[in-house]
């Protein structure tokens, strides 16, 4: 992404003007933690017509780089996500989205309720994981 | 990133070898919330290095793509972001990092505490942002 100029960087920064700033592959990063308790359940893409479409439905979409498709979260377990609150950040490459999952509250394909489901141990040896819980 | 083989898709999302999934770039994205009150601070990118330095020190480093180079975060504001635990997501090419942060506290080059403290309002209309709290 090529700096911006001054002018834009504060407005970019500090204004009221939405203007996302998509990557070199046309994404913004998106975090997804639920409205209720801020647990991270996501983290995912976003392209222009996903975004155009969440901000149109109010329910979370997003675009699977794995197969390279639009991706309206939810379509085939139920699990939609209802956004609460979005937000942005301050060089507008990244949303964040608070969500009410529908359905049984599963975020991850793996049927747990976040994506986020093992720790990192990385003290002194080789890392590894452990299932959290 | 291409699609994993069954059993390399199995041990990627339930075993406990860490093996992340650097993207075509060779970064990993970064959530980034305060380990007190899980507040979203950030987004961010790792590229090995960066993650090597993080596990190794304990303390967040990531790969900057706008200045192109690694980013010890806090270096000069001291703002050192202190990592009290790190998670994967199932696809390991994720990671959550809760964080205590030094100094003054604040996360954002701006000096705020988090990079999200504006709410896209998407009513209707033109999509505005409009500043938190």
């Amino acid at each position: 992404m090529n700096p911006p100029t001054e002018a834009n960087k504060s407005e970019r920064e500090e204004g009221t003007t939405f203007a996302p700033r998509f990557d070199a592959s046309g994404l913004l990063t998106a975090a997804v933690t639920d409205a209720a308790d801020g647990a991270l359940l996501m983290v995912a893409h976003m392209n222009e017509e996903a975004l155009r479409l969440t901000l149109a439905t109010g329910i979370a979409h997003y675009w699977s780089r794995s197969r390279k498709s639009l991706w309206k979260k939810g379509e085939t377990s139920g699990n939609f996500q209802r956004v609460v609150e979005l937000r942005v950040d301050c060089d507008q490459d990244a949303l964040w989205l608070k969500v009410e999952v529908a359905g049984d509250g599963a975020t991850c394909h793996t049927g747990r309720r976040s994506c986020f489901y093992r720790i990192l141990d990385a003290d002194g040896t080789e890392p590894r994981l452990r299932h959290a819980e």
